[in-house]
């Protein structure tokens, strides 16, 4: 995959957002029941995905109910994010947890997002891997749910996610912006951030927001 | 606007909730998705109201859509609290972030609560502006809403708030205080406490909690 | 009631719940809408149960709305946690705060798990006592719900509790051992446990997941 | 119980939240998923009302859960409306059927109104005994909940009824009439409804929207 | 505006769906909380849009709370459709009910779709004027909300409809089928009735769905 | 499988539903969203069982996304009910319509219950086919979800649903009898239907229901 813009580091969530609906793609953002486990992490990556289906028996002896995932985490390349679309919110399965997380780790992935629960929160928090989550529970997806299919189009907390699409996440939320306009945005956001620093000092100089507005034209 | 009563910085949320139940208004407490974005900040003040509607496309060219936002903004005083109505708790809008928040500390406002999201958590906790808010997101309101009336009453996840009324925030949550009783509600809120602290010595003390509820009434 | 376990204190939540689904109790997690006050914090303990009545009009003069729950906090016993079914999530009442963790600290109880909401969060924390909730709010129960049963059957936040049922918190959530069954569950959470160990070594190693997965049959 | 006003019957639910609304009492119609089994029969009549806890085991031997339930029914006078409080919506109990209906059309009782499900809806819906409910289902409250206090205020759907309040229902829903205001409201309500007729009939001939509220008021 | 397409007549909102999927359109079908009032009735027209926003307190003497939605209803052409965007689903507010339909019929609309409520349902359903809401309830907008904008870009029940579009509903549900692709879908649409009805037919037969859809690729 | 108990016609869900209480299988009635789409018709048959998995782009070239549903219809024999399991209640997909349910008359299947929607109403009514389903809409599966098992045990409307199991449907709602239970239900379900009717009687003659139960014991 194409390397990752390294502008991104000094962008943020919000700033992001608003580029992508000035070029008119205003469902970029995922919803805001999606958290970060560790709010001072960022993540920067692209997307590798996965898809969950509901399971409700146990495997069949023999078989291996994580097949399809761990193929997918065996595959993963030093920026890969993990995003694993479990039809979330939902009070059922943790599909991400400590394990998986250090699998990823020692292959450079850049961290997981999913719409699913994770487990294992103390431990990936000291390990500071960058996880984004529809909630917290311990419950295993094993006789509850599987990973279909990989690498395919997904649905995470209402954003559209293609393999290879950028991912990043802060403590405002986690953010899509599609291959086809990802130089435009990050050369738009760069500028946009420039601008609002103009404007904060501006503010806390005491100036009226009015004026400020209409001089800088940003909120 | 009249002054805050200064007794209100050794109360909290759950005293005063409990004293307004006992003038029979149990609807002053807001519903439990509000959580302040800093868990150790105390947000006292009156409240400035405005309301948003849903919006479903761009600005006109050369409109600003953020107009009666601004007007509001501008016109702040010390120890003001915005607070926005946006028929929360929603996963579409976050009408409040950094900016505004330079702008509301500048004029000395004191806080700032809504039932939309809220942005740029990062520098808005570093600035430890009191913000209570029903979620985190990215979005901004250019092209999902406007605000559309402000200093009018509004109703804010559950709560009436008129302009005015006295607004008191801690990690238990938001209460909102009526004009009409607020002289009252501290008051006897002042005695409660010092009840609650003899309450909490005894049952330290080991002293069976029916002896202390029968003795001081206080649970 | 009979000791609880020692080894308890070297497991956690995610361990239990796979071995409670290796027995073939599939329910015995708590929603994810339960959370820690304190995310550092184990509980562990036996439950003692109550179970609140909504409640639309203040108390009779004269009649003790919190009978039952005084006479369930006075009677608790070192190693007890008290849950109370709310019949959660709930925005209405907050059965727990400081005064009963005060009392319950008293006796050695060990904890609190409520699916309800719960106040004076701030000096419970301060405290250290292990409290899991279905969220924050100042809303007492009186003239809102009334507990009107203790030591029986309870659901809370989905599973089924039982007087007597070894209850397990801590950051991942909060999961329900039955009597029946907790020798079993014990033992083979302390062999899982070693065994994750061994996994997670070797996936440091960089070892594939595939061949980890093959070996130690642990995800 | 004083006499139900006769006017009721040429009244319908809309105009009187109308009136209502004109007296300042806005919250006096039940929330839209209580809907009627039959969208032809009218409920006139005043409030009895019973409450429900969640009870989570059978009962004990030789106890009868549904002790407070029969007082209830027995005791009913003709024009009375039971009124089931169960903390709906809920998907838990059922705790209206043909039985009960039975004895109530058996005494004069006019209808029941619950937040709860309903069963045996074919049956019910024969004997055209008007009843509205929070939907339907086959559960039995035994072993699932228990009335514990009858002819006490309740929150029922998101309204208050406190016993001897008139209900009204009809296709539009559910408005309670508190006793304080029901001489003015039946007054006004009447009033109403002529202004209505003048209306329907303008706009019938083509007036315009505009002239017509202009000069009636009504819209 | 442009003649609405007879074809329409014959076709069904599934048809129409499946059809719009085929041109990459999939969120053209309204959520499923939206339902007709009268089974039986067909909707067919374009649209005509107004947006509500919420309102907390009575309107201001002499101020006309009714103003955007009254001027809306008395510049409708013969075909035209309301559409009253709410944010809904709501519990709040019954923008629409008996007279504002009269005035519609009148007028030669053919219809309203609101993700509000509708009152006077008896009333509607005798004129058998066509409406799709999202619940019934008695509540007038006046205190609850206002509409503010008219003849904009709307949502409505999770679809963008634009003044001008052409709206289709049957007791499938509504569908939205923007401008730009109209004479394509509807063309398309009825060729794949005419695939449906040979689908039908050998079914009817008893022909394996297999062969069927292998020859004919209908389901 | 084995034949279907004449019985059960004389039955009803809430008849059997209190029979399943009492051998202590409480989670037998699907949840209240389920509805028929024509409140006539009773359900009888054993179910053969589909689970969908939710998908977000078009098939690829040449891919039959229908081929498991396929399968399962082609293999039905008389007396089948099909189960299709959605994750329910859902916005997005109607596994459900006209030449399914055509194809599924052809074989004498017995009817179709699914947790998510249907389509096709209008035509299905007409065929007078049983159908219990969480909603109407027009949606195709195609691009949105696909069935990827089938004749496994599933989970639908929150009830676990064996292949085999006994499913019956009337206007009360939805219950499964499982296999190992179903013979001393039907027969205990018959004893009650005559205990009611002597209670209904008994009723209907204005007796006291105080009296009633304590001689039958049945409300």
């Amino acid at each position: 995959m194409p390397t990752i813009p390294n502008a991104l580091q000094s962008l943020n969530a919000a700033v992001l957002s608003d580029t992508l609906d000035g070029v008119q793609l205003m469902q970029q953002a995922m919803k805001p029941f999606m958290r970060p486990l560790d709010d001072t992490l960022q993540l920067i990556g692209r997307a590798r995905t996965g898809v969950y289906m509901p399971v409700y028996a146990a495997p069949a002896k023999g078989e291996n109910p994580y097949e399809v995932e761990i193929a997918l985490v065996d595959d993963l390349a030093p920026g890969d994010v993990v995003v694993l679309a479990c039809d979330g919110p939902t009070e059922r399965i943790a599909p991400w947890g400590e394990l998986l997380s250090t699998a990823c780790m020692a292959r450079g992935a850049a961290g997981c997002v999913t719409d699913g629960l994770v487990r294992d929160v103390k431990q990936i928090r000291e390990m500071r891997f960058p996880v984004f989550c529809g909630g917290i529970g311990p419950l295993d997806t094993k006789g509850r749910a599987r990973m279909v299919e990989r690498d395919v189009p997904v649905m995470c907390a209402g954003v559209t996610v293609c393999p290879g699409d950028l991912v990043f996440g802060d403590v405002d939320g986690v953010v899509v912006i599609p291959r086809a306009v990802e130089e435009e945005v990050v050369r738009r956001a760069r500028e946009k951030v420039s601008g609002e620093n103009q404007s904060r000092d501006a503010l806390r100089r005491g100036e009226k927001l009015a004026d400020v507005f209409r001089r800088l034209g940003i909120l």
